[in-house]
């Protein structure tokens, strides 16, 4: 590992990307052999999960493990490439959910069997095809994100430490999900509640518990695992909340080729983001109008998304959310300015946590 | 274990409602520590859980842990319990994608969710608000039973020694509810398919992989373990078709009363099993005339489901599915006349296997 951060980040995850390709080979072939009908199952997992996305989970995982003194090992990049399958299972449910038609520039899982349904003109309703398919792929690639993990050769005291922050990580993705869906229902927006959220959600789930996770394989003394782990969250949760702040702003302001997704996809779809309270929190008479008219509207035009976006900015709360990510982020960096954490894996993260941040709207 | 089977399989049932209970009791004060918006969730799931159900998986694993030599052990209990909360999610998820409004007598839990989102005056559409419930409730239904096979408090050992069985077991469960909702999209009947559909969705995954998932907590020794584990298929696969087709006769035959369904559930959903596929092969023209005016009929009336079961008893179709499951059924008891099984666990399998085939008509 001593290479430069940022190659040795690319390098850990092209291991991910062939530890993942090899595996859904695997069971691709698998699934065939129960029926020729399970083929497209296989063909749009491959599809979803091969073909893009930053494997930060993974990552700060593979990172978090080397931080807490393991040495590098093949088995442990297969079992961090495991959370790839489970961050498929959230994103193909969450697209059904939100009615999501698009991810990564492709169509959505369950866009992708009603269009299967139409062009094989099967029988019924497309749609409810669709969802039906979605359901059972974020639920089988659920399973497989276990199995991955379980078959990843990793020693048996290693997988036995790693279940319970696995556990911990998966109960608080679903719950910061419900939260999540039950925040578009209510009738009143919340910076507390959308900050819990943030948390729950994605800042848990995509950094301190990854890196809880590499830790528990790194570390058998249990003693060494706890004062890693609270490290980690000292880092990890404050970096979180600044990568769901960031995407925040991605979701309204984002270049649609960068977040393959359309431009102010979550201001069409009302979505009630830390931003977004923010701003309704700071709007004046004539400014809450215009999110009344706009935000959340199905018919909301590039004009209705540039008056919306004008309103975010002129009430401070772009500027407010971008200073927040500043300070969240230094906090977090401070945390691993300490002799527990070497140079070289110290080294890694602050690079990973930066492409975790960074600006690309 | 020296009662009669029948009084010691309520007795192991009662235990296994004892760890449920327990259990879910945990995860509810967790969930609710981190907002009480979590509540509902944790009722939804104790309602649906605790309020009914046979417990036929757990059952099926305890006896295969028992006839493979194992002996009486409350974490093994707790360990086969956790089978209900993957059974749940797949309910839970069923129901959502069949858009079935009961279960069990109650509102599904999509229902139930949309009725709260209308009781409550949520914003926005409250059927897409109970969907997306459905959905991250089974996921998070299929998580906690995998934390609560992790925490049954078993040996480390056991509990590696079940992991690639359990993982076999619900990928298998996937896969077939993917060939089922696929095959319901076909425009044509096939017996073979419906067979296969009913190996993989029902039979292997309710009774063939419970016995190996506790032949697998029993015994360490890996060649011990093949052996039971070929006896188990030898038993667990037809006794699961036949599980199947009394499933199909219930959904077309059986008392509301009993199934939790409406009456004739399965004709208005025009559900493919192999009891409709054997039924489309015997059918005349006039029968072929009835099913395609009632099967799947959404306004499908108490004459229309008179009309079908006609044509289904006419055909022969309902006895030849009743010889079948009488000969499966005594295919599955023959493979348990062996001396690795002990007469104790072979009369609590036999019980078992009547309780789960049994006529409720």
């Amino acid at each position: 590992m001593n290479q430069e951060p940022q190659h040795a980040l690319a390098d850990i995850r092209i291991r991910v990307q062939r530890d993942l390709t090899s595996y859904l080979a695997t069971q691709t072939t698998y699934l065939s052999e129960i029926g020729s009908e399970l083929v497209p199952v296989a063909e749009a997992i491959n599809a979803f999960l091969l073909d893009g996305g930053k494997r930060l989970r993974p990552l700060f995982a593979y990172c978090g493990y080397l931080a807490s003194g393991g040495t590098d090992d093949e088995n442990v990049i297969a079992a961090v490439a495991s959370l790839e399958l489970l961050q498929a299972c959230a994103l193909i449910h969450d697209d059904l959910m939100d009615a999501s038609d698009t991810r990564r520039g492709r169509p959505s899982i369950h866009r992708w069997f009603e269009g299967l349904h139409q062009n094989e003109e099967l029988l019924g309703s497309a749609s409810r095809y669709g969802s039906a398919a979605a359901i059972l792929l974020g639920d089988l690639a659920l399973v497989w994100s276990d199995q991955m993990l379980h078959k990843s050769g990793i020693s048996e005291s290693a997988l036995l430490r790693s279940l319970e922050v696995h556990d911990e990580m998966r109960v608080e993705l679903m719950a910061g999900q419900f939260l999540d869906i039950h925040e578009q229902a209510l009738s009143t927006q919340s910076v507390a509640r959308s900050l819990k959220i943030a948390r729950y959600k994605s800042g848990k789930y995509t950094i301190e518990r990854p890196l809880h996770f590499g830790a528990s394989l790194a570390l058998e003394n249990r003693s060494d695992r706890q004062k890693y782990i609270a490290i980690f969250s000292e880092f990890g949760l404050p970096l979180g909340e600044a990568f769901q702040l960031r995407d925040d702003l991605l979701g309204v302001f984002g270049d649609p080729a960068v977040t393959g997704k359309p431009a102010g996809d979550d201001l069409r779809e009302g979505k009630r983001t830390v931003l977004m309270a923010m701003t309704s929190d700071r709007a004046n008479e004539r400014q809450e109008r215009v999110i009344a008219t706009h935000f959340g509207s199905k018919t909301l035009t590039n004009e209705g998304i540039a008056e919306l976006q004008e309103v975010i900015v002129e009430t401070g709360a772009r500027t407010h959310v971008e200073e927040l990510i500043e300070k969240l982020s230094s906090t977090a960096l401070d945390a691993l300015n300490r002799e527990e954490i070497e140079s070289g894996p110290r080294a890694l993260l602050i690079e990973l946590a930066s492409t975790a941040i960074k600006r690309t709207l």
